[in-house]
């Protein structure tokens, strides 16, 4: 298959923007992901353009990213609007990866853009809820009600479950997911990007509000606004740029879930798999790694998903302090969902941005050494239980 | 670049479809398709899928796609949700094409499917509007408020000042719009899956409900509901098929509107050019058309627009006679938008389901003879005037 290249990323930093637009973040983004690939905004041949919530919080429907992109004065590029719950910047970037590899466009910009904070909290959770299958919305609602406690999303109740399962089935404790958190935190607090850039202790993420056992609001992924974009290009477009190190595409695959033939909670493990084939290697040779931390539940069960670890041994990952920055295998050096943010469809490339500044030995303060294949997972929506889709994106220099 | 081939195509009659889901529909243009094509479920490979209005409709905001694909028994497939406005079926045929052209995969589905009707007619008006940037959205209310009578879009005033204009430059009647409604419920009526099969006169359309001069109801497309699927695969993969007459991908182009640089109105304009130079031939080859008739009027428009005439001829062909069956080009043989009918996200695939029939012989009394090459037009969505995105697609046996 021909080769693509991450040519340039950029993105805002994440959080609360009441006063700005869609448009306004997303001009920011993809300024800065032009800068970085010294691609001028009138070479783009297409866009790609991830965003969720648009309907909800900003009445737009039809042909969003055409009306998002006219404030970073991209009117008139051909757009693909896709969607896919929180993975939708996943997808974003697959389409425009495909739109290179199939040799229809040599220079591609896929953006991720998102308005989820709202001050009526109780609108915003039912905005977010709304991802998952209606039979998974009535049964953790159901759940939700039988675990009264801090207002949350049905995707809390989901995580808390699986996080109780992990618990009773392997031993993993509270601290496990805590310390997962206390990591993240500590990341976040280095990335000038994220929402959250305050390091704390496992006593205070224990000591923040429960939102239902095991489940602390530190370990959760906050609500929050944001843009990413990525440019990608193919390798004949790359010798035009001045590229010091180029970051190539080595896999993106996705699965969906609810298919009980594939077996219960296997997509993020069969779309790892299919990842790991695709670029010919194995988990033991990835240097870094963004994982959907919606809940630090999530990062912990991704461990074993993606081959970090075997199966019920995520817990003593965490102990060994293998996934921290200086340990073997580091996951989530921007802080992940859970101090990073969460602007849905803006998660899967600010992803590729991190992993593309670590490959590229630009990461500063979170500079993983000699990282040299990277790896991301980003998973979205509901349907039977599972994920309605998880993606695995591999990049290697 | 590799060739895709149309491997089945199937569809639902568009219609009010208040009793049924957006799964049972998709169902039905599925199991069609995969019939069709003599592929079954389990070896589709991936899914793109098409839907406007869920969020609305139905209350399915993320993950759509693999939501409403359970119905079908595809749970489990990797999906990608896009959305494009009206146009939102020509985007999942253009990214099916893309993954296999890209060699990412041997055979793909493409979907669209809509609920659109809803006995509420305001709220379906007020649904229907969202697809326009908040500038023309201002600006076509005021122009509603100028101009009162029956109920509708703001969308059908601007295809109603876009055939003003044309009358006032070229001399242009009503009644050539009103010939065109007659021509599409005439092909309508001998289309077992249109919205409409009552054939009309020019007296009946120029009775029927003035919305705002020129347009009358008959010469636009209703509310309706239904889905539209069509299966792509490789070269390679074909081999494994009876193929009696294969039926190839010559051309996906898309532009979007709103960028003065290309000038006013010049989206469509250019993503034919664009198709044309792709396909390697030009308007004065193509057989038979299926062109974005959201009222008639903008069939007309489309005819020069896509090069079928000169600029401001298109009353001159409707007089010929040449876009009706048995004319020179036949245009919109399946009843169009305005016959048909247009649940937003199918369109662009529906319009793929007829030529294909067209392209095979397999037309029945629509037949076009000899046809071996066949466009789609599908346009989407309103920016500053323009459409938000345009497609071109050229078959070719």
């Amino acid at each position: 298959m021909p080769k693509v290249m991450v040519a340039g990323v950029g993105m805002t930093r994440f959080g609360r923007w009441l006063d700005r637009t869609l448009g306004d973040l997303a001009h920011e983004a993809v300024s800065i992901a032009l800068l970085d690939a010294g691609v001028e905004s009138r070479q783009l041949q297409a866009a790609v353009v991830s965003n969720a919530a648009g309907h909800l919080t900003t009445g737009m429907a039809a042909a969003r990213g055409q009306m998002i992109l006219e404030d970073s004065g991209l009117l008139g590029l051909p757009v693909y609007n896709v969607e896919n719950g929180c993975a939708g910047g996943s997808t974003a970037f697959n389409v425009a990866w495909m739109s290179v590899a199939a040799g229809r466009y040599d220079v591609v910009l896929a953006l991720g853009v998102e308005k989820v904070y709202h001050p009526d909290k109780k609108a915003m959770i039912q905005a977010f809820s709304s991802g998952a299958h209606p039979e998974d919305t009535a049964r953790l609602s159901q759940l939700q009600r039988q675990n009264e406690g801090h207002p949350r999303t049905i995707f809390m109740d989901y995580y808390a479950e699986l996080g109780r399962q992990h618990m009773a089935s392997h031993g993993t404790r509270k601290e496990h997911f805590a310390r997962i958190a206390v990591k993240n935190h500590h990341n976040g607090a280095r990335n000038p990007h994220a929402q959250f850039q305050h390091p704390g202790t496992l006593a205070e993420v224990l000591a923040s509000p429960l939102l239902v056992e095991p489940l602390h609001v530190q370990m959760c992924a906050p609500f929050g606004d944001g843009a990413a974009a990525v440019i990608l290009c193919s390798e004949e477009y790359a010798r035009r740029l001045v590229v010091r190190r180029p970051v190539w595409v080595a896999a993106t695959e996705h699965v969906s879930g609810g298919n009980r033939v594939l077996g219960e909670h296997q997509e993020s493990v069969r779309a790892a798999q299919l990842a790991y084939h695709a670029a010919g290697l194995g988990p033991e040779e990835i240097d870094v790694a963004e994982v959907h931390d919606a809940t630090t539940i999530a990062e912990l069960l991704a461990y074993e998903q993606l081959g970090f670890c075997a199966h019920g041994e995520g817990g003593c990952l965490v102990e060994e302090g293998a996934t921290a920055i200086g340990g073997r295998l580091p996951v989530n050096t921007s802080g992940g969902l859970s101090a990073k943010g969460h602007p849905i469809g803006a998660t899967g490339l600010a992803m590729v941005a991190e992993l593309t500044w670590q490959l590229r030995g630009e990461a500063g303060v979170r500079q993983v050494e000699q990282a040299r294949v990277a790896l991301s997972h980003n998973a979205g929506g509901l349907i039977h239980g599972d994920n309605a889709t998880a993606f695995v994106t591999i990049l290697q220099v």
